[in-house]
């Protein structure tokens, strides 16, 4: 049996998260961590695996045999852009934990506006004593954009917290139990949306999606007295200026984003100050890495075996 | 068929609230509002119902005819201490909407406990932009002391957002899906558990349960770095002095509390300002007015027609 062929790690994010994780992954192979100094000069001929997140410039001019990609994420948009691409099945990252940690942060956003969480904290600061009207999840419909898996496990657990759920995809394929739009339902699903949760991948579909337009067609008289906007998926997907414009303005009474067209998010933005906005750093679903590399693992075990691997990518949809 | 007997109403709390729900409550039914000055002089005997929070000091005095008193929240130790209590039978408000709200409040405390809120909060303050540590919810333990109606459904909620769940009530009576502890096994119970949430009902055997000895037996090096308090029950269960030194020190990392010794909270509170401190104000289960009045129709419904009420309170034990 011939040996093992090693694996480049070549991601651009928390690096003693990696480093911690190589230690016990990838049992019987090599492992070339891009970000460990001793590696720079490894002939990279004749790999077949990368694990790679905004990878450095030569990896594709250097490992010139690379069989299989695999992303560090669940978002490939950042892979499909890179120059040079080779043309060869590239995986995403779906783990158990990404799917729940991503509905942990949703369902707490979601909460955290449905019982008016930034109001309270005021009055804390203010040591104000004042039970506010509270409208309850039932009353309220969160929409959510994109329904792959990720999003189907946030709708499930946002209705099992009592909130009417709606889902829209551009397919409008069939979901257990959740009401789904399609491409064409997207002016009917935004006008029963007091909650817009966005999850989308970014294509050339969804770049710049969520602008003025879209805002303005959300449910304008509901319970919490205006829409919400929540982004989890790409900073690509919302146009920063309508988004700012329509905070300030009262088109929406809050958002909690966790992404942004340039991250880490300048300091002249907007959005660390708004009084309406909970603000994360890409953290909403930041997955275990070992989890990630156990993840690769298992998908070059079935590669080796000759059986499909999960979650390959389908280029011209881009995700 | 006689005319059917009035209700007093003797609420001391959100009276526009109750202005408004009384206008299609009860129909058929003379209803005497006492918060509404008109009705200063009515003679009270002759009633048979009365719906109370903090009523006014002379109403058993002049209701003297009462067959029946309604609480008019979840808890009843505020009525159970009133001077003069006439042995009625005393109905505790339970509907739906209150049990989902406290759910709602509950499941957002544990979740921006795990997501270290507080913390992300303080970097959007600074425009700080750093992703911190995460565990996610499968690797901490939440710990419900109380699991009647609430409690229950609270902790089926936790679970499906992947928390592990124990339970603990007295008398440790089992509940479907989760791991009930008894009085015996309090030690154990708190040895395992990361986030402690309140839920009991005030009571001899619940006054002043949550001290220093308690807080110190709780899970010390969970992956939170300490335990968190979460108490929604009654403020006279917890030992503020040994609460706020526990948040002070360490021994807890952090505190959601809605309930406090004295309401509403005094100004010179410590828990005002403390950092790790998130604070409502007795708002976590605020109910709808209309959502009570409905429920005391019903029950009057019941006794009238001979059937026996729901949620009738144990007087020996206190709930």
């Amino acid at each position: 049996m011939p040996a093992k062929s090693p694996v480049i790690v070549d991601l651009r994010f928390h690096p003693e998260q990696v480093r911690e994780g190589l230690k016990h992954a990838f049992p019987g192979r090599e492992v070339i961590n891009r970000a460990d100094p001793q590696h720079a000069d490894r002939d990279l001929s004749g790999i077949d695996y990368a694990v790679l997140w905004k990878p450095l410039d030569d990896l594709f001019t250097r490992a010139t045999d690379l069989k299989v990609l695999f992303s560090g994420g669940a978002g490939v948009d950042h892979v499909l852009t890179l120059p040079g691409l080779p043309n060869l099945p590239l995986v995403r990252f779906v783990d158990h934990t990404l799917t729940t940690r991503m509905s942990e942060w949703i369902v707490m956003q979601c909460l955290m506006h449905l019982r008016q969480h930034l109001a309270y904290d005021r009055q804390q600061h203010k040591k104000i004593w004042n039970a506010l009207n509270q409208p309850e999840a039932a009353e309220l419909t969160v929409g959510m954009m994109g329904m792959g898996v990720l999003g189907s496990d946030a709708a499930r657990k946002l209705k099992v917290m009592g909130f009417n759920v709606l889902g829209w995809s551009r397919s409008g394929r069939p979901v257990e139990g959740i009401e789904m739009y399609s491409e064409s339902g997207l002016d009917e699903f935004l006008s029963k949306t007091d909650i817009l949760v966005g999850l989308l991948p970014l294509t050339a579909d969804t770049a710049n999606i969520f602008d003025a337009k879209l805002f303005a067609k959300l449910r304008k008289h509901g319970p919490l007295g205006g829409p919400v906007f929540i982004n989890a998926g790409r900073g690509g997907s919302q146009v920063e200026a309508d988004l700012a414009e329509a905070l300030k303005t009262g088109v929406l009474k809050g958002a909690s984003l966790d992404v942004f067209q340039i991250e880490p998010l300048p300091d002249t933005s907007p959005f660390w100050t708004l009084s309406n906005v909970i603000l994360t750093p890409h953290s909403a679903a930041d997955s275990d890495v070992s989890a990630l590399f156990a993840y690769v693992e298992k998908q070059i075990d079935r590669f080796e075996r000759g059986e499909p691997m999960e979650n390959l990518v389908a280029r011209d949809a881009g995700y």
